[in-house]
């Protein structure tokens, strides 16, 4: 299936500290006058840290949007112009005090596919060690270490609420660990 | 882990046809002051459409927003005062020609929770029979069957990018048909 869009308007909202909005008039196959709002969102990057007795780290944090205290994986966006591995080293440094030696790759997704551009790269990170940088001022995050086991016991039971986590973890369960499948 | 968050400004920046786009000033701890800017989006649910002989009813369409060609679970917005089980029976009959006999809740969380208000819903839907209701005008959706073996091929090569999909498989496969943990 392929369809036809031209752009009639393609209209800047807003330019925000963090994120852009849009809304663009399109037309569909000749025909179909519609809208589409969405947000410009830098490419960004989530990491499973591993440590060598088999914990992940995971941050808590609270979600102003959702009034939401949330247990996460580490994440943050890339910044222009920085490469992706140079983003890795340094949101893991800033959320959870440890650095890597290695990435692999788990997954590529778009998290909000309708409305953002926002396009998420998880990877597991291996040979952990104590490095810290000073967090992003208006971050409040605590750190906290669980065994595979206990985050698929809390996923289980609906108790993380974030996508990135739940999708990061059970694909990483799923085809680097490949548990059962 | 709990921090005090005081609201200086709450402002509403856009109000579109399908969302809502507001940022507001804040003073964490009573001493940071940052912003947060996000999209008010509804409750949505997301639906595993499962046939008698295990086969998965998939819809492809083209995701403006960043220029792909998707295939996705069948999705949708509830609409203003509608029930959640009435929502998910005219989404799965818009976009598959299907509705449902059962439903079987697989996941409830955030697909973008730091910038997004979309809460989405996520049900396995059996007994399926034959009924259709006319698509949004603005909807283009090919209607695809796979069995999930096959998805979870798909998932696996990293050939399905939209986020609620991959995270709604695996927690079926996971969880509900509990596979291998």
């Amino acid at each position: 299936m392929k369809i036809d869009v031209k752009v009639k308007k393609h209209e800047k909202i807003y330019t925000g500290k963090f994120i852009n909005f849009y809304a663009d008039d399109i037309i569909i196959n000749n025909k179909v006058n519609t809208r589409r709002e969405y947000i410009y969102y830098p490419l960004a990057v989530g990491i499973i840290p591993v440590t060598e007795d088999n914990r992940i780290i995971m941050v808590e944090q609270y979600r102003y949007t959702n009034d939401y205290y949330s247990l996460e994986i580490p994440a943050g966006k890339i910044d222009e112009g920085e490469a992706l591995e140079t983003a890795a080293h340094r949101e893991l440094q800033e959320e959870t005090g440890y650095d890597f030696g290695r990435l692999e790759k788990v997954y590529e997704y778009y998290p909000a596919i309708s409305y953002s551009k926002e396009r998420l790269i998880i990877y597991a990170a291996y040979d952990l060690i104590k490095k810290e940088l000073p967090p992003d001022e208006d971050e409040f995050i605590e750190v906290k270490f669980f065994t595979l086991d206990e985050i698929l016991e809390l996923i289980k039971e609906n108790k993380i609420m974030d996508g990135k986590t739940v999708l990061s973890i059970l694909a990483y369960v799923t085809f680097i660990q490949k548990k059962g499948l």
